[in-house]
């Protein structure tokens, strides 16, 4: 790896005290204490709805994956308000919050896709969230409203010393139609659109290689066929000092979960985001492959 | 029932101070005075026109409701700004009032669905009002406009201690092409929309399981069909620490009323909000089913 | 008349102190003074252009309709802000300004009617007026923006205790789909609206019975054919506690106009808003029948 | 001329002190000094693009226009904020500003005509100007955004005491179908739209009588042909206190526009706004034209 | 070249102190410190994405650029916020900084173009920047928005003494209906709206000359052929009092960018803004040009 490809670590940052602080938190002082981050979101709820806790019935009760999160140790939990407010309170400074502002329900369609405010940066400082997530629609004809709520975010995090980890998802019709959102294109795009609008971190899809879909992407993408681990590599060199979390996305077995997260730190990612593929197992199996990763992760201290 | 399933009641709820007050005047201080609610809504002069009142022309008068929740002994009372405003002065401190802050008429399309404000929380708290109502139009292509309100409500009710009930409704053409408004795939999302949005209680009506429509729901949904205590036990589940509130819908006999309203509360809802099924009965003949209600309800003390 | 058919006065209102004194100008102290309002609008110019000026050209100076009021006794004038700002001021004091706060012209397609504000409640503070009037479109695809405006213009009049009069008008492609803007289904549903949004007044139009459009209503107004008086005992009932004014519409004879008023008051209006049937006739043709009707308003004292 | 057609003089209008000040210099500090205004309007760059100055070269450089209202002795230039900003310091005091609040470029489509604000009311303050400009484009289907925005600049206009000039301007696709933006219909129209919506002055073209358009008027304009000054007179009393300009419209010859201007003046307005009919023309062709004009206006003083 | 032609200095603008001072940095404190001006835009990532960067993989890091800015001794490097947030801190005070306050993505259409604001006027301050960039689409369907939205960051740059420099782009599919984005029409059009509006300095790209394209310009440009040269004057001219910076377009070779250069100052441009041909050279090739081009530049001081 370049010297230019390395992760960047908090020291490469010019981060406010606040920020720094509370980063610290996330990849110091909780989960793997080694400069990685991994995280628990529970926002599918909202985003998919309830459809996605049929696979593990007792993930329908957000204590299911406080619990986890904090036996787990992870590095933090990824909440909307109003589960945040409700289930919080006793595991309070046992796993950091990070509170998702915005967010839609997936009835809708999404050719226009935007995702609306459902909180503040100031209700986040209020319930002594470490970081906010935001869900940016990359590509979306809806861009100009997304980018000014996000500016707003942006600034008001600023203001409270809040770190922001952008969801930089491409999504619309004019995506769809250039390759899909999962392309090297997509994803590569999302993640230099992160870092030129003000990111602390990104949360990104591995890209895929959809050998009919990528000869809709433009120049030289729709040629460009590279390992799973030159891919994540790319994009997090189009982030650059913004760190990269990879999502994990719909559930995989044990191996196939271990096997991409190892891909992703290889490539330089900061962290894991793993919902489904966590809480989707039963909270034994879930621990069990949560410790595994924990461990891999423990390679790539920073 | 399991322990995950019991319908939370004020201690498992972390409510600010104001909250707390208010939802305890609702649910201890008046009604049942055993943490269940009994509501009477009469918001549908706005919602489907003075058309409703035709089967009991007194109904058309509000001082008909308002007498009926006093005499009836009801946990609260449902009203938008105008009516509140003009008719309540008299029954102030006899019942509490809830204040509906958005509402719209019948009258277009409901394609891209949206409720606009018609009162502020502040007018609640100007008005003395105990808890304020908010319909959300839960899959609506208009949901992002709609969510941003929402938002601002529910910060302005945190800021004022005002409990915050959700009218959470599927809406709009997504919805209708989903299998509708009323399969459990819709009431069942909306039920975790309300608890991750920050939902206080949330109002849901009752699935029902059409075979047609509920081939063109999203799976599992398509194929599950349940008995109508197990789909309110499902939702309930979904609501999670959000207070569920099951409507009433248009009106149906003493028996069907009574057995349904058993249904929900064995189910583990909080509470009910019965609105046409209550004044489009003559005044004696709605107090005395209300009084069987009460009854029934009093089985259920939490 | 049952009790609660009887039109409210203003001890039935329970109206702030600003709210009750304004008003009490208005019914007390000019016009009829006894309860009753008898109001002359001039905002036709801005609704309709010049064109309604064409039957009395006398009339498109201001000046001629704040003669008639003055010289008449009315109970107050109706002027959009550059008409009271500009001819108001050598008769301040002699007749009530109700300032309208939005309109629009007719050149546009009343598809998706909306009236945008002109001047804010606190420009009719400042010009010392004793009402304002807002036109709301009910059933209109833009009622959401109207909704809202309508709400922080009521929010501001409440502050400056500042009397509302509603405009409640059905407009807008979908009532014309369900049996015009004139039936008894939208003028009934518009006389609700006001009351439940927080109207102190209401101007209506009397309902008409179109047969041809009549079938396109709602059930059970499809087949409700009432008399002129009981339909508007009818809107009546369904503005509650909101004053009742019934419009004029174009001009009428002589004897058809006072037929109509008598109706009018007979069902219970609170006071009537004539401008064409009074301004398009010569001065002192409209000085004769102003005289005559407000002779016959003093049977309806209260 | 009747009384009530003569012309308004600051006498007959009640303004406030800040307004009356600034008009006073207007009509009677600068140009004739008699009650007339003769205003240069240097906006076309914006509306239409350079290639109105492709006529006379000179006239791409604002000094131009400058040298042209100081040396011809106009009652005021009117610019946008750029050109005020860039150009005016070293004639500063020499001649009024207008300043034009909004504005738009010739490029898109005009069927939801609309015109943007590009300074405010402050603005113009700063700068010292004694008018500010604003385009309304009556009857446009965006005739909501138009009022809305025109009343918060005729509210801040009215906290500064600004005058606020109104281009009254029929615009869109229902005027275009209703016989045209030059038809005395739609003149007259826009005369009391700005009358009615608080302009202190208005700026209106002639109306044009084109017979196949006339057909698409309302009636009675439909057949109502009138003589050019009829036709200004006609405006004229439908903007009642508001004092008219007419503007010049595309470059005629000099006794063409003498023989305009007179039939303006004749008719009862108060100035007139010639730009492209001046600056079009060689500096000393427009001096000597500007002259003559001047002259002309001597015999309306007011 | 007549005087008029000249190209403006600061001593001909009428400036703030504010931004004076931070344009004298620009001019002469930095780069050639001759009143000229070389700016390094590195905005690319947003606009066009990390396709940019495959003609020269290390360009991907925002330290390239600065590395080549500082060492090329430029008088500016122009960033977004998440760039000039994370990159320049070593750099800080040895190139000034243009923060870009608007911009999107190349995803969806441009037929409706709008750039939003990703950043404001306040966070150039914090940062230290010197000037702002703000992208106009000049004659965009949605020009409303665009104009609405650059007043507020003129406002906002006045009140802070930050000079605004205007990327004048015409864009949407009305101007490409009348001869595309890069006619002279559009351009010198999109001169005049940024003077118009109040540009400090405007960014345009050079005309071009398409024979097919010009027959759907609007006269007189339909059949004006120009010289490269005269075309820039012609834009420098329409540009007026705002100063003019000539963008580079896609990477041409070192004679035809020298060329180029060399006309566009020739014919009064203020300064050269190229991104993507400086950064696509490797750092030596790059070092080289722009030594080259620097040098030409002497020639040209004011």
């Amino acid at each position: 790896m370049s010297a230019s490809k390395k992760r960047p670590t908090l020291d490469d940052l010019d981060l406010s005290l606040g920020k720094r602080t509370r980063l610290h938190r996330i990849l110091y002082e909780y989960g793997n204490k080694n400069g990685t981050a991994l995280l628990l979101p529970i926002d599918q709820g909202l985003e998919h709805g309830p459809v996605d806790f049929f696979a593990n019935p007792d993930s329908i009760d957000p204590d299911y994956q406080l619990r986890l999160a904090v036996e787990g140790g992870y590095s933090g939990i990824v909440f909307h308000i109003g589960l945040a407010q409700k289930y919080m309170k006793k595991y309070a400074g046992k796993v950091p919050l990070i509170l998702k502002l915005n967010g839609k329900t997936a009835i809708p369609s999404d050719k226009y896709a935007f995702s609306p405010q459902t909180a503040s940066v100031e209700d986040a400082v209020r319930l002594g969230a470490d970081a906010v997530g935001y869900t940016l629609y990359v590509g979306s004809p809806a861009q100009g409203e997304d980018f000014i709520q996000f500016m707003q975010v942006r600034e008001e995090a600023e203001r409270y010393g809040m770190p922001v980890i952008v969801w930089s998802y491409p999504r619309g019709e004019a995506i769809e139609a250039k390759g899909g959102r999962d392309s090297l294109y997509a994803v590569d795009y999302a993640a230099r659109v992160a870092n030129e609008l003000g990111a602390d971190l990104v949360k990104l899809n591995m890209p895929e290689f959809d050998e009919k879909k990528m000869e809709q992407c433009p120049k030289p993408y729709n040629t460009l066929k590279l390992s799973p681990e030159e891919a994540v590599r790319k994009v997090v060199e189009s982030a650059g000092k913004t760190m990269v979390l990879i999502s994990g996305g719909s559930k995989i077995s044990d191996e196939d979960l271990i096997e991409k997260a190892r891909i992703c730190m290889e490539a330089g990612v900061a962290g894991l985001i793993f919902g489904r593929n966590m809480w989707q197992r039963k909270h034994d199996d879930a621990l069990q492959i949560t410790a595994r990763i924990k461990e891999m992760m423990m390679d790539y201290s920073a």
